[in-house]
């Protein structure tokens, strides 16, 4: 499920007591971004890459491994059994449909980006409980015709 | 993959010519929800069906199964063809496992429920391509221990 | 597998003895491009759909379906069982990998757009045998970092 | 998913520096076909297995795996999670059964080979962004009645 | 998994009494390509529609379907139940990759065509019981380097 | 997929130049069995282990593995991708109710056995290109009634 | 799962308020086979097919179906969820592999065959509960070398 | 498939040249069980795994892992692909409803239990070829209701 | 997904405004194995058949088939999308091996029956939210060595 | 399926002979909930963790791991073959949807958590057998409409 650059990153973040929101700040990268350069979702540059291994303290030889375009997705099997994972399935089992036709109501035949696309997590406080809240933006590309 | 109720609805909506964010001012529910419920995965009170259904000009002794709590999920095969649904899975698969440390880091070992949860859609105008936006907010439920 | 409306627009196709390459002279769009509307897997617009019907002599009204984005995907079962639609998953089994190096390799980490896409079938006369030629033309959509 | 021999010579690729298009000129032959040589999907000629080593700069020992017939396919899961790869499923799933009917439309009942089949890609340079272009040619194999 | 048109050609079959042999001298094809007909896994000349729709006294206007090249694959589950076709599967199973050393020892890098094919069944007496013998015979196709 | 016997016999036949034709006059059974021996698909005599083993220049211990019955089947996924192996499957969806329809009218209801059975491959010389013949021969089993 | 011609055996068979075990006095052929009868797994002679519709009050024209080889297995998913079904799975599962060592220890290396075969189920009685026997006995197949 | 301690065992039993039959008169218990004890399907008292390890000649502190409750099922893929094993499969496929039906006609609704269950192997001597017969003997479990 | 008669007792309890606590005094079972019979899970006797239908007002010719033991098990796909029964599933797969080991601790090698077995819901009213108590009673089984 | 922690702590408690139950009383944490500690299913905290390892005799460094977040999910196939586990899978399949209405009924539409949740194990003795009671207590959750 994971590589083995992926166990070392974040050894060496645990043994550093560096959080996500904290390598936010030293990379100016959003930390959802960079914990998927941890797990081999998504390519550093090779500045982006040097930095993250010099705060965590890792060998700079590893910056080769994070700076070639992985082959992505991660999860086994194919319906993944972790609840907090799972949970984003039985959304889009859920309200796949729904978010399909009042998306196409508002922007026409087409869809929303998973890669040109940002990811936010944030803490909503709450006195009846905090919420998580996942932000999800893509820019809409419209089915070409030809 | 969708029921007899679901396709009255859905014709009744284009004949009328009504937007489900026309729908969401006379109901006083978000649009994807009340699109949710066209497709028999939320369950409206008596009064949101009848107000629904007076809208859509359709028979009122419809709300006797929109009211039902239906058995929901409504995708076939297990992993959606469809390329809008997909992207959502796709963005499951890439950003899963950066999302569950990211939230664990703040939050602890726990889940974003999604059944106390809310889902909107907004239109990000753009000058390069609007973009879609897709909120998602969950209360967040940490494990119990006994 | 396929829809009512794909039955009836296949079979007045076939009484009326069209091709779809004669279709695409009477609507200006590419005979795959209007062979994926009868296949319901993309949108015409009201003019597009009115004269595709006008050509096969079917009820206008049947327009409506026409224009209403789909739910795409439209084979089963996951692994398709014809010849002649496998071939394309072999040659992504065989060919995946290297194509996704070759692709990275000339435009960095991103994919090639299935909607921002063209796709053409050509017929190249061979004394050794005609050969098949089919041009995918997609939009390189680079990996956004945020 | 990738045997011993392709993570060396993906290793000493990104050693030396050398780009497929570069191999492309070294062996005469289409940086693809070599790129399906690094994952043993095509099986290479003496000759040019020993060129392509020694530009590499390994050991011509491994010569004798590279000419052997590999058993092909290296794609996991069924369905692959790569979103590079993934839009190749995506198009059959979309455009495979209009795809079918235009190609027996022009060719009458049999398949395109994807054995004596080529497979190229090319940048199209283009001001609202480049485009990917795919082109695969493979001789049309007409089903023989007996 | 046999749609309308194979139910009525076995009926039809059945009530003349009329066996795949038999039908094998009237049009001059072999049985199991015959057999493949009616399960419209082949496409027949009109001609050959003509002639089968005559010995089976049916009307002639089931032509049209039996001329149209189909969707091929008729077996579900993805691996069959019926005892007699499972076999073919485990045949693949158990002797797949000694099969494919041995043509590839014989004929290099390919494979045996599906499409430019034959398949032929003969009763082979024995005294210890009867054989049934199965011979398939498919142009080499060796892979084309490009 | 392979064993490390089978890797192990493999590499000895490789180095040795050997054929499994030339295999099949020392041991007097036929290539595509010993092969399946290879693959540790079928079990040999201590004899047929003893002479294989001395005509690879390998080991007399490994005798005892290859002469005890194997756990048979060796192909991943459950519909394999490699293309040589795949046709076979595409063989049997295409035309496996049709050959179950020509061997039952011949046979009556039974099966082609696997096991009492056999399998050859034949190379056909063809100025229009090569063909490969397989022949299958196994014994017909009739269903007891009991 | 179950075909028209079944539900109507089982409905009449009810009707006449007629046990399996009568049955198989009526048509001596066991109660198990005839069963299978009910299920189209097996074939019936037209003598056993007009006693068994006579005995069941039904029409003898259904004897035509009942007599033609049918497609078998029966089962959906292909992991059956009944549970006197599944535990059949489950024996398969945890003694498997069990059955088989001491199979081929008596036999060698082969199988039962499930073709040359026969099933019995008995009612052992105990007064600790009484107990379910089920026999099956196939004739051994040896591998056949060649 | 097979654990450590199952190839351990299998080894000690081929070197010792000891039959599952000769076990089972050294420790009183049938030999499929006791071959269930060597896949880690059952388990074993102390005394049972001190009397098989000396038989085997085996360090008698893998008493500790024979003697402890297993996770139990042993096959992949979830089909069995090794003949022998499948028959079993293929026997549920096809008389699975069948035996429901005459069990349940015996018995009533319920189950044969497949854990207060018992299994014989025997050889059944036969001119016209030996048998297997295999009998399995299960407490009848109503469906309790509450 | 569920049945004819299913859809007709849903209906006429929903018609009449019975709860299945009520049918649960009426018919002196559980509220959960009556909802079961509605499932058709579990086979009533003619008496508690007749007094349901009854209660519903329905037609006491439905008795046959609500006294007739069920093909069980009634959810697709094999891993629900449902959110209420996919925790169960969920439940097994994070508590499973946990559960297993508790209750091998306790009783040794067997399981829980699901046959000899009880199930019950009930409300524990509670300030910061009421909580849904599923208590589980199944007989434990033994393994039985022979 | 299960990782190198959990061997070590099974192992040690083994060898300490400590059980499950004696575990609860040292943590003050139930034993379900412990055995879910040890298959990397739940988080301990700093102290739970120290508790543990010390009465385990084990290494403090483990508790590291033991205090981390983990994927959740342990077992393969997505259907388990371990009889006892399988039969939690049973009870969803035959018991799933009278559950959720029986819940439904009394709760409205929502679901029971399974994260805050509690999970017990007892055993009930009884003189025609004991039994396994497990209770399963969640928060209830009703859908939120926004």
């Amino acid at each position: 499920m994971t590589s083995a650059i992926t166990e070392q990153l974040l050894k060496a973040k645990k043994a550093k007591g560096i959080t996500f929101t904290e390598l936010e700040q030293l990379l100016g990268r959003d930390e959802v971004w960079i914990a998927s350069v941890f797990y081999r979702q998504s390519t550093a540059s090779p500045e982006e890459a040097e930095k993250l291994l010099t705060a965590l303290g890792l060998d700079l030889a590893l910056a080769d491994e994070l700076t070639t375009p992985p082959v992505k997705g991660c999860l086994e099997p194919v319906i993944p059994t972790d609840p907090l994972i799972y949970r984003f399935y039985e959304i889009m089992q859920v309200y796949g449909l729904p978010l399909k036709d009042v998306i196409q109501e508002k922007f026409g035949d087409g869809i929303m980006s998973a890669i040109d696309f940002t990811l936010d997590v944030d803490k909503v406080e709450d006195p009846k409980g905090d919420r998580v809240k996942v932000t999800m933006c893509g820019k809409f590309l419209a089915y070409k015709k030809w």
